[in-house]
């Protein structure tokens, strides 16, 4: 008899599920550099981990909340500023016993206030605290939500393709089915409307009901930016179809052109009015991960419902007090950054500074990322309109198509592993977000720092070139 | 066509699961808060809640490291001490670039090789911090593996009765089945073998294949210690049964007695020697939130695994990468718990003082309250050998029973409501737990303060013997 945890009995669901972005080629990475290589970690978004320095004034608040007897050292104003001991004494009477207590399951209900705040002074519409729950980063959230929902196989989930691989891993994990809709890759990733109802029909012919869409705006791993006219064209179909929309907009603040600024799904729900804006299922996620923050490794997130009934709320906040409550440091990081300092504060105008300086480097790198591609042979790239990534196009020669057969390995993690032996870049192949048949991709973030881009987009295309030159070759040698 | 969100389209198992710590009893007690009652939150083990001071040391650290610019200030110094710098500037050189960077999905490599040398060091057998994953607290760490072990109502977990919520709660998410096991409460709530063997027994004559067995050491919400005679006696059920064993042991700081100290589930595994040692399969957990660190809002925690197959170790570090990482601040705190100050560093006197203080307090609470409990018409308790709760008997007369039924009420719920509504004492009923038919519990924390615990306790017996008074009276006259 075989032990409870061989492969053999695992829970299926378990197994079923892939996750790209730390799968093969990071695990290869994580071994390459335990042997000394030097690696450049662009397979996730996480902007410390390449250099970014974390804003000052909210780390400031938070070492005085994690250290609260420092508030009575007669020289903490010698190394804090004091709109910063403020603002610690603020958060500190919002918990029930500091850092160390737990919270209410859905977070305190003061950061909660000003997370509503925020959210009515973006999209000019008032907003309930009592529907938002803050999460240990916008994932958590996402799973919460989509347990509810998935029942089953039956249960179809609408996600975008390419897309980003939680969806695809947390829809298998529930044991539900995901029900892809293609993004147009001429059309800047552009979200089709015809595609949509294809998709749906499709999946009800296989006799799946389908009850909630994904939409990723700014996409990842796909870096479009969804007009509102497009938005409104999504919703109409979801109220339609009485799909509840999920709406990752975790990227909100990551916008590198100036045509399409980020517009909430919610506001242009909201613009739709009645009807509408009192009946379609809205849930939106956003994160201190992302944006200029960055703060991926704190785990802080929250999510908004709008229109979801009041006992799928009860539910939800039920199977959220099973894990107690989402860490509190995180909670009053997301308190921070949707309540920054104002002008007239002693950290404003470094807070804006420092904001402003990550920004505009993120816009100048994005183009940089999208130049230095579009500069490689069989490489096309869409420009990164928005979120950290860019998407690539490889055009893989038909003897490349051989050789990763011949290696067992499908053809862009054939092309992102080489890529990483030669040149340390940790990138994650086109697969890992689904693409059409036949085409191929890679994702990498934008991330790395406008020193080391150069070289990095040099040593990339030196690499490629090489590549598509050896497996374009007709006389039949190799260089391997 | 109702809505996706509509109770009756919700996820079953997401109805079913039931989470009594913050269930009915908590609900109405924030309620109560809200209208301006003072409510003593004595439902969750939540220390800091009730006024514990977090330790100096680990908050000292974990600021410095939230502001690594404060490293390079001059007056730093004035503020912290040196141990306290030194280190902070370690443990942010464990990290890939600060607290604001995700970690490896198991956790940072350098902490978790901290936690294998406090394995070590605890039981005098090596530890491998290859198996030791880092996690947002114990309760996603059990979470984690009945994910990996539950297939469908056809797999079963052996769970004490009375248990901590999180493991039905949990089961019934999953859709697996709880297969309880009774603790003797006559016996001071011990484990007997028997009982277990019949548990066993029933389980597969109704088709169900038990899969694993949880074991709370020190027990919750029981109190028990076991002896190390009777993990021996569970490690050997364990092996006859093929059962994976999760050793539940965030109370193993929490020992109030002399005559059974804590002993892990793995010493005792190691020192039975092979065969056994080398194929029992077996995953302990352990927590910053309890012990006398209590930092439960940081949510850290960590389970280590012994002789879980590769594959299923890779399997579970898979699904862990979905949610990206544990937070890292918490995965810092861990290591300075299992590696604290030593003797001759600045702050070692100081962290022995608080630790010490703490704990002596809860050993003297732990008298007080089953003491308390004991001087009560109608209530029986045992003494709260470890961890954090007191879970008396109420013995309710046969009135008292009609009278919850009248209000459609269970028995122990209806009891701990109008304990609530009476000195605003917010308790769980012994029902959230399970408890055998007709015999009724609640369980309290031992966390209120000394010098509040005396005004507790008397407020409980005076709500409790005119509780009574009022049930037991036969002339028939009420005082409600």
């Amino acid at each position: 008899m075989s032990k409870s945890l061989d492969y053999e009995n695992l829970n299926e669901n378990v197994k079923k599920c892939q996750y790209a972005v730390r799968g093969e080629l990071y695990l290869r990475a994580s071994e390459l550099q335990k042997e000394g290589k030097k690696i450049i970690f662009t397979n996730v978004g996480n902007p410390h981990a390449l250099g970014q320095k974390p804003l000052t004034f909210p780390r400031q608040v938070i070492a005085l909340c994690q250290a609260p007897f420092l508030l009575d050292d007669p020289n903490v104003g010698l190394i804090f500023p004091a709109d910063a001991i403020e603002r610690a004494k603020h958060y500190l009477s919002l918990t029930s016993g500091g850092l160390g207590a737990y919270s209410d399951s859905r977070g305190l209900p003061g950061i909660r206030k000003e997370v509503a705040e925020f959210i009515e002074r973006r999209d000019g519409y008032p907003s309930d605290p009592e529907l938002i729950f803050l999460t240990d980063g916008a994932s958590k959230g996402v799973m919460q939500i989509l347990q509810a929902i998935i029942r089953g196989e039956g249960d179809g989930i609408l996600v975008p393709v390419p897309q980003y691989p939680l969806y695809s891993a947390t829809i298998a994990l529930l044991g539900g089915s995901l029900v892809p809709y293609y993004l147009e890759e001429t059309a800047n990733w552009g979200l089709d409307i015809v595609n949509l109802r294809q998709s749906v029909a499709q999946a009800r012919s296989q006799g799946i009901t389908v009850r909630a869409m994904v939409v990723i705006n700014p996409g990842n791993p796909t870096g479009q930016c969804l007009s509102e006219a497009n938005l409104r064209e999504v919703l109409n179909f979801c109220y339609q179809n009485k799909l509840v929309l999920l709406g990752d907009e975790v990227y909100q603040q990551n916008i590198y052109q100036d045509e399409r600024p980020f517009v909430s799904s919610r506001k242009v729900l909201m613009d739709m009015g009645p009807p509408m804006s009192n009946e379609l299922e809205l849930v939106s996620f956003h994160t201190i991960s992302k944006g200029f923050w960055g703060e991926c490794g704190q785990r802080g997130g929250y999510f908004e419902m709008t229109n979801i009934s009041p006992k799928a709320v009860e539910e939800i906040y039920k199977v959220a007090s099973i894990s107690l409550s989402p860490n509190v440091p995180a909670q009053i990081l997301m308190g921070i950054m949707v309540n920054p300092p104002k002008p007239g504060d002693i950290s404003y105008e470094r807070y804006v500074r420092e904001s402003k300086g990550i920004l505009e480097s993120l816009r100048r790198r994005a183009q940089l990322m999208t130049d230095g591609f579009n500069s490689c042979r069989n490489v096309v790239c869409n420009f990164t309109e928005g979120a950290m990534y860019s998407f690539p196009q490889i055009r893989l020669p038909p003897r490349a198509l051989e050789a990763a057969k011949k290696a067992g390995k499908v053809p862009d993690v054939f092309y992102c592993l080489k890529l990483l032996e030669a040149t340390g870049i940790s990138t994650v192949p086109g697969s890992g977000f689904g693409q059409k048949e036949g085409v191929f991709h890679l994702r990498t973030t934008i991330l790395p720092t406008e020193e080391d881009m150069p070289a990095i987009m040099e040593s990339f295309k030196k690499f490629n070139d090489e590549f598509m030159e050896q497996y374009e070759d007709q006389r039949g040698y190799s260089r391997m």
